[in-house]
């Protein structure tokens, strides 16, 4: 049996009872370590705490050598940790695709992760609209593939969720050309490079997707014992220190509730200002509805 | 301190095991009885695991007695259970906000919920648009706020999710007016009823926001030992035995990934007959981009 198996944000002790439970009993227990990382835990602490040794899966194993983590998996169990819950990334769907290929028993064991844990800042999770991936940019690359979607989920007013790049054990061009197995340290985006890439391409683009002054959440170590959240614009993010990672990224939608903008507001520097620009997000922004019948009930 | 402690889809065990060993110190415990139920423990079972009583709190004692909830979390630890994650649903955030209103410090304890556990149909999380809610229709009242947020989710492309209703405590009509405390049988609903109620409300509005031949994935006991997927078109889903509760329904969107429709084929009857329906939905269903300008690089 394969058991993928959720972590949750930030603990040890953030896994469930019955994926602690699996774990224990599994004959090779896998860490997936390169789409997230836990906040409060290393490989050390987790072995400690399961009483398994634990292999590091790096993308290279998951994505080429995935028969050398299910061998044996018909007959033993074998557990593939991930933190926060093992759909969250579409490399672990390939996974599971062979491991029913191979005929390999597969069970999920589920956990919180950012994708429904970001409601913690307040916002509703039923108003956010698809997620997109913000990546570090270079000189020459500046993927901007968020933009419109960005822009669609704010035409029908919806939040959107940024999560942040994250660069693990990547090699420099140089070290690459060269051939050698020399990795850099490892880059978390934080929220001031978000904000100023997202300003990069509003001001490329031009087509007002958002402006300087949209308002965000910026969203620090969720879960963790230091997180923390941040209501302000765009602009007075580009100069946040956001701390530690890991960063999220919530972009307000034009459907904020009076509920939800209470809430935020213990996140705010000056509550009218916040306000204000919210309101003003809302006018600058503001389509036709795209379907003109009027609702005949509302739930 | 007020904890509020997810407990996840299904089992006893799915709570964190820093939920239970919080559980376990806490003066007070209480549990979430009317936005949803844990599919394999109810209130003795989860009394016997932690160790300690259970107090149900009702829609009524957590809208409108939580300062009986909050009485003493100055001094005292209570923990507030609630099914999936803490922050699921709006009636949660009336409760911090109003232990926060009273000094009281708040701490969440995450866990899986639908709406990130969904992610184990197939279909890509980052790819669902909005969440919506189907209400069980009554002959005078069927409210479709839904539909409109439906087609703006499938106009740009996404899927959607759908929570189906859950009656938990409900009095009947005749009960009410005539104050008796009698409550009608729980009612949970399943696939069927909610595919012909979608199918009942395209037909009075006519505005094709879907069509009979709709391409959807029933989702039934998600995380429970039970868990079971069927990918269909709404029209044969009208007619699906969904077993027991509980359900909720995915409406696909136009972007279907190859290795999204590759996962969903282990759920369909017919592996050409479903990639039919995808293909002619896609056909159907496709509107001009909102955006004209050309992406200058995609990631």
């Amino acid at each position: 049996m394969l058991y993928l198996i959720g972590l949750g944000l930030s603990y040890d002790s953030d896994i469930t009872v019955r994926g602690l439970e699996t774990v224990r009993k599994c004959k090779r227990v896998y860490l997936e370590a390169y789409t997230s990382i836990l906040m409060a835990a290393d490989q050390s602490t987790l072995e400690k705490y399961y009483g398994r040794e634990v292999i590091l899966a790096d993308r290279e194993l998951v994505e080429t050598g995935s028969d050398q983590i299910l061998e044996g998996a018909k007959e033993d169990d074998i557990a593939f940790l991930v933190v926060g819950d093992p759909f969250g990334a579409t490399t672990h769907t390939d996974l599971i695709i062979r491991a029913r290929e191979l005929g390999i028993p597969v069970e999920a064991i589920h956990n919180a992760s950012v994708m429904n844990a970001v409601g913690a800042c307040g916002l509703q999770l039923y108003q956010f609209g698809q997620t997109v991936s913000l990546v570090f940019f270079t000189d020459s690359w500046k993927p901007d593939s968020f933009y419109n979607k960005v822009m669609e989920n704010r035409k029908i007013g919806l939040h959107t969720l940024l999560l942040l790049d994250i660069k693990v054990k990547e090699q420099s061009i140089e070290n690459m050309a060269r051939g050698r197995l020399i990795y850099e340290p490892p880059r978390y985006m934080d929220i001031a490079t978000a904000a100023q890439q997202l300003l990069e391409i509003e001001e490329l683009r031009g087509e007002k997707a958002y402006t300087p002054d949209t308002p965000c959440v910026a969203v620090s170590r969720l879960g963790s014992p230091q997180q923390k959240f941040k209501a302000a614009t765009l602009s007075q993010l580009a100069e946040y220190d956001s701390g530690e990672p890991l960063h999220s990224l919530v972009m307000l939608g034009r459907q904020v509730h009076d509920l939800e903008l209470e809430y935020l507001y213990q996140y705010v520097d000056n509550k009218e200002e916040f306000k204000n620009f919210v309101v003003e997000d809302q006018e600058f922004f503001k389509p036709p509805p795209y379907v003109p019948a009027e609702e005949v009930d509302s739930d």
